[in-house]
């Protein structure tokens, strides 16, 4: 019998631009983490995964030595802005596997020191144009044309983010906005504007997993990883991106995610969707499954994406309001899942939430991670 | 009931200074792996690890189309010297929890385009003297001055490991040498001289894992991996260095995988060590538990780590012979007990071979590896 696995713990940095260096939003994250633990020793953490797109190499052992632990399995993974989403489903597999029992997966970036984010250079199918900026543009103008999507529905994604993100003290910003001031906000690549997109963020997350059996001695609350589904699609823009209204790799994930939860899209009560870009948003209400194709604009116009809604959508603020620290992302998203299946998510508090999912995005959404938590107690 | 995990195809490139980018190795590498894996189509392959310290971003994808597989699970993995061993446990999680049937483990290195290795320049505990040489001198020169170790003993590690090398096709150094060679090699730090040393070598390797039942579809020869064990004792070297003649990793990762595979090290017929100096394959003898404590120096004497001996180490040449392209080691080590267990191992093949054994080290041995595999049929 496999285990099933829990997750028992969560913490993080402010995310921002932080006057700090990855090791110390990596010691900071990691020891909110371990103290949200409070009866798992530091012994008990047998495996530690660090999430990071940072290129410095052997880090996962420098961080288990600044915090205290001696795990058997530790090691870095990468895999861009979903390397998140593979961690978590990594440790998933160790624990599941009987390998470990408790694992502490740490997402980690120190981006505000560069100029803009990792491209893939050596992607000639995106026209020697790699900022991400220019195929958020190409999907939301073919949104537009196909299905009628609004400029302004774009912009509800954007204020409904901020919006929550203003009550969230880790989030990169912390006011709310009007659909004025995103239409008004700097014109980038049509019809992307400033607030159409996410920042460069500094930041750090954690969470610890545990099996079955060791979460039933940590927590009276463990939140079940129920759904783990992952697709990697390709990696050069145009192999894997042709109708410019859908992405494959959110669809094939969200399926077998789904289908190993046994749950489908409409009883999902909360979820934390890759908004890079306003347009991400809307294709992913589509893509999971929680609107019809081409409807994803009334969707968040309706607030069937708010609190009270359908699904509350983002509710820690998305990557466009709390940030986008790449490697913390996924486990940020994690997070606050856990949080809201644990009742535990303050103003923005879906009532009595039992089931959460995370949808995390690489490059063009080429990769795509869909994690489905469950709350049974 | 778990899914027991089998090796079902190995595949690599030489070894070596190559006039080649990392892509190519990689390629060449995967192609050879997955040809060696007849009745199993690209389809099948669910998951992909990317093995390296290479800085580039996103590349586990990118490896993905150049080898035209979509998996669902795709990452690059990086835990330095031990990358290979932690991506093989990490494949072996994924197929025992289920989440994948059929992963190519692929580990790659660019290694002879840089003038040295990586180096840990935070680690001031290591006096600010960072290139690993530095430690392998401190280690011989202990063990030297406890247990009467010869110069002459760690040169026979030399010479056994460079007469394997001869007969590997894919080894860095083909030529066969003598203890007198080794002896008047260039002396480097005192004991260490430069036949005492692996190489910088650029190399790629692979493996396919599948699960038990996959694994009979596909091979007749099928190699289980009976045991997982692995250790972090930290990463500084002040801190994980006391006695400096063993490495508590090596010793905590070797019991774990003694007793999940449920054997004791005198069952072992054929083992690969992390021979990154001469001294590293010596104290791994002991730390293994194949020679007494102090008695590594007389176990390579005697002829007892030959084929015919107790237990035949490093039959494809080791990183000393056969070179070490960091992330590519592991993998080619596995590879070369899968070759050994499948009765392919050539003019070095330990007949009968049941067990062979892994031992894969990172950084001063802060981190190790221990993995056991075994054939049945």
């Amino acid at each position: 019998m496999k285990s099933r696995v829990a997750v028992v713990a969560e913490g993080m940095t402010k995310f921002g631009k932080r006057e700090a260096s990855w090791r110390d939003l990596a010691a900071e994250a990691g020891k909110a983490t371990l103290e949200g633990a409070k009866n798992l020793s530091r012994e008990d953490i047998d495996t530690l995964i660090v999430a990071t797109a940072d290129e410095e190499v052997y880090l996962s052992a420098y961080v288990a030595e600044i915090l205290g632990l001696r795990p058997k399995h530790a090691f870095k993974l990468e895999n861009l802005c979903d390397s998140g989403g593979s961690a978590i489903s990594t440790a998933y597999a160790y624990i599941s596997s009987g390998l470990a029992k408790a694992a502490l997966v740490l997402g980690v970036e120190k981006m505000t020191h560069r100029d803009f984010a990792p491209q893939l250079y050596w992607d000639f199918t995106r026209g020697g144009i790699t900022p991400p900026i220019v195929w958020g543009a190409m999907y939301a103008r073919r949104h537009m044309a196909e299905f009628g999507t609004t400029e302004e529905q774009l912009a509800m994604i954007s204020v409904k983010n901020h919006n929550f993100a203003a009550s969230n003290p880790y989030a990169h910003f912390q006011k709310p906005i009007d659909i004025d001031q995103v239409m008004a906000s700097k014109k980038l690549i049509p019809p992307i504007k400033l607030f159409d997109c996410s920042p460069l963020s500094d930041g750090a997350a954690g969470l610890i997993l545990t099996s079955e059996e060791k979460a039933g001695e940590v927590t009276d609350t463990p939140v079940y990883v129920a759904g783990v589904g992952q697709s990697t699609t390709g990696a050069t823009f145009g192999n894997v991106n042709r109708e410019f209204t859908s992405w494959p790799a959110t669809v094939l994930a969200a399926k077998d995610s789904y289908a190993m939860a046994e749950v489908s899209p409409k009883m999902i009560d909360v979820a934390e969707v890759h908004d890079a870009f306003t347009i991400n948003e809307i294709i992913a209400y589509e893509d999971l499954g929680f609107a019809e194709r081409g409807r994803g604009g009334q969707f968040v116009q309706e607030g069937r994406a708010d609190v009270g809604g359908d699904v509350a959508v983002n509710t820690r603020g998305g990557l466009i309001g709390a940030g986008h620290p790449i490697g913390a992302t996924g486990v940020a998203q994690a997070a606050q899942l856990v949080r809201q299946l644990q009742g535990e998510a303050g103003k923005n508090q879906v009532s009595g939430a039992e089931l959460g999912l995370m949808h995390n995005l690489s490059a063009a959404a080429s990769t795509c991670s869909v994690l489905i938590f469950k709350r049974e107690n």
